[in-house]
C-alpha cells in the first residue's frame, strides 16, 4: 500500500517528516510505501542526510506550494492547488495512494479533504476524532473541534465514525460508546445530551454505556466518547496545556531537590506522539492529522495508524454502516 | 462577624467541620465568630477533643436532621426543613449569621440557598463559580455545572457576577474577562459564543479581553472565564481527575525509582483545598460550596473567603452592579 505524507507540515518540514518516514519503513511492515509529498528538492537534501534509506518504497512528489498559517482553510483548494496537502489528497483520490498524512493546518486538511475526498453517503459531518489517555486504553473523544452546534442526529453519527475507526485500528471487537454529559443518570444534561441519550440508548449497532462525567474520562472504562465539537475543543487543548503545566510543575521541583529521574517512561502516556495523530472520520479516504510539533515518532505513529486504517477496511466499513442507517434529514 | 458552618457536610462530619472551624478562629481575624450547625451531641463530641478551643467564638446551632446523598436537592427545604443546610441558610436569612458555608450536596446547597437567601433582581441565574489553578493567579471559571442551555444574557450576567466577586474577595482592582471559545479572533465559535462576545464587547463595566482558549486558561492572563455550564462542568471534573492521575503516575515512578521527594509544595497550586470553596453568586448572601472530601484546611479556607466576602460588601456591590444592567427578558 501507498501512503501520501505530506511533507511540509510540521514546524521542521520537511526534516521530521523525512526522518518519521525513514523510521516507518524500517520499523512497520514491508507493504508499505510513503510518498513524500513537497519541495522535491528540499525533500531530496533531507533524504541524502540518511545513509542506506529504504529508497525503493520511499518516493516524492513535487508539491510546488505549501499552505501558509494564514492562509484560510476554506480557501486553500482553489487559491493553493499546488500545495502539498492540496496534491497529496488528489494521490489519493486518484488511485495512486491509499492514504494521507499531514501535520499542516488542521482546517486547511480538513477543508481540504472535504473537497478531495469527499463524505460518504450518510455522514452530515465529518468529524475530526482524538485519543485521550487514560489509566487503561487511550478513548477515542470525537468531535474535537470541527463541528460545533451540533444537532443530536450528530452525535449519533459521530458514534458510528468512532466505533467503526477502534474496532479496526484499534482491534476492540465491541466498542463501548459513551456520551460526555454532566451527571450519570439519564435526563441530566443540555438539551442536546439529553436527546441523544435518548437516540443512543435505541440506535442498532452502537453498543451505548451511558453518560460519562468529566471526571471519568480518565478510567478510560469506555472506548468513545461522543460530545459536541465546542466541549470536545475546550476539552482537548485544555487537557494538553495542563499535562504540560503539572509535568512543568514537577520538573521544577525535581530540579530544585537535585533528584535526577527520567520521567520519560511516566508520562509516556501523556504523550500524544504515541496515539498517531488524530484521524477525519466521514470521508471517503484515510485522512490523519497531526500536530505541527510533531517529532519524527509522531510521524512514524500516523503511517502505523493509517496502514492499520487502509488494512482493515475501515473506509468501506464505515461507509457500509452508515449506509444502514436512514437518512433522516427531518429529525432535529 | 458570623458564619454559619453546615457541621454535617464532609465526609467525616462532624470532626473536620470542628477542626477547620477552629483552626480558622485560630488562624484568621479575631472578629470572626462562626456557628456551627448540625447535631449538637455529635458536635459537642468533637469540640471536646480539642482542648484550648476558642469557645467565646464557637457556636452551636442544632439540627435535627441532615441531607444525604438521596435526597433530591430540589425537594430539600421542603421536605428536609430542620437539616443542617437548610437550618444554616436560614440563620442568614433571619440576620443572625452574614454568610454560610457548607460541604454537602452541591444541588442540594444550591437549590435552599436559592430559595432561602433568593435571587438577586436582576439576576436570571446564580451561578457556582470556581477556581482554576494557572502558572500565575487561579482565574475563576463560571459557570461550573449550574446552569446549562444559557442564553448569551446569561453569559453576560455571569460576566457581572465573577468580575465583583473577584475585585471584592481577591482584590483584583479591574478584572479581565474571557469568554471561553475554540478560537481566538471574534467571529469563532458555535452560536452562543459568537453572540456572547458581541454582547461583551460592548458591555459597561466589563473589561472583555476576548475569546480564551482551552490551552489558555492555564497561562492565567485573565481573571474571569465565563462559560455555558456544560462546558464548565466537565471541564472542571475533567481537571480534577487528570490531575490526580498525573500526580499518580508521577508518584509511582518516583516510587519505582525509589527516590524520596516530597511533592507537595510543587503541587500545592493543584490543591482545591487552597482555594476556598466554590461561590454561589446572585443569591441574596454569601454561600459557599466546598468538596465532599475536603479536608480540615479547605474548610478553613473557606471561613476566610467567606469572611472576606462579607467584609467587602460584596453582595451589596453585586446587587448595585446588576441593578446598573437595564432588564432585558426579550434579548435571546
Amino acid at each position: 500500500m501507498r501512503i501520501a505524507l505530506d511533507a511540509m507540515g510540521t514546524d521542521r518540514a520537511p526534516a521530521t517528516e523525512v526522518e518519521g518516514a525513514i523510521e516507518a519503513l524500517r520499523e512497520l511492515d514491508s507493504d508499505i510505501e510513503i510518498v513524500l509529498v513537497g519541495d522535491q528538492e528540499a525533500i531530496e537534501v533531507e533524504l541524502a542526510r540518511h545513509e542506506g534509506a529504504p529508497l525503493d518504497r520511499l518516493h516524492v512528489q513535487h508539491a510546488a506550494d505549501r499552505v501558509l498559517p494564514g492562509d484560510a482553510p476554506a480557501a486553500v483548494v482553489r487559491r493553493k492547488p499546488a500545495s502539498s496537502i492540496v496534491v497529496g489528497l488528489r494521490l489519493q483520490a486518484d488511485g495512486h495512494a491509499d492514504a494521507f498524512i499531514s501535520a499542516g493546518s488542521t482546517g486547511a486538511v480538513m477543508a481540504a479533504s472535504l473537497f478531495v475526498l469527499r463524505r460518504l453517503p450518510g455522514v452530515e459531518r465529518p468529524s475530526v476524532a482524538t485519543f485521550f489517555p487514560t489509566q487503561k486504553k487511550p478513548v477515542l473523544l470525537l468531535d474535537a473541534g470541527t463541528n460545533v452546534d451540533c444537532k443530536p442526529r450528530h452525535l449519533v453519527q459521530f458514534a458510528h465514525l468512532g466505533r467503526v475507526y477502534v474496532r479496526d485500528v484499534l482491534g476492540v471487537e465491541e466498542p463501548r460508546v459513551a456520551l460526555l454529559n454532566i451527571g450519570e443518570e439519564p435526563g441530566k444534561g443540555d438539551e442536546l445530551a439529553q436527546e441523544t441519550y435518548r437516540r443512543l440508548a435505541d440506535e442498532p449497532g452502537i453498543r451505548f454505556v451511558g453518560n460519562l462525567e468529566g471526571r471519568e474520562i480518565v478510567r478510560g472504562d469506555c472506548d468513545v466518547v461522543v460530545t459536541d465539537g465546542f466541549v470536545g475543543n475546550v476539552l482537548l487543548k485544555f487537557f494538553e496545556s495542563i499535562a504540560q503545566f503539572i509535568v512543568g510543575l514537577l520538573e521544577s521541583e525535581l530540579r530544585r531537590a537535585d533528584v535526577g529521574v527520567d520521567l520519560k517512561e511516566a508520562f509516556r502516556v501523556l504523550d500524544y506522539s504515541e496515539y498517531g495523530g488524530a484521524p477525519l472520520l466521514g470521508v471517503n479516504g484515510v485522512s490523519i492529522i497531526c500536530h505541527g510539533d510533531s517529532p519524527p515518532k509522531a510521524i512514524m505513529n500516523a503511517v502505523r495508524v493509517a496502514a492499520q486504517a487502509v488494512r482493515s477496511g475501515m473506509v468501506g466499513d464505515t461507509a457500509a454502516e452508515l449506509a444502514r442507517l436512514r437518512p433522516d434529514e427531518e429529525t432535529p
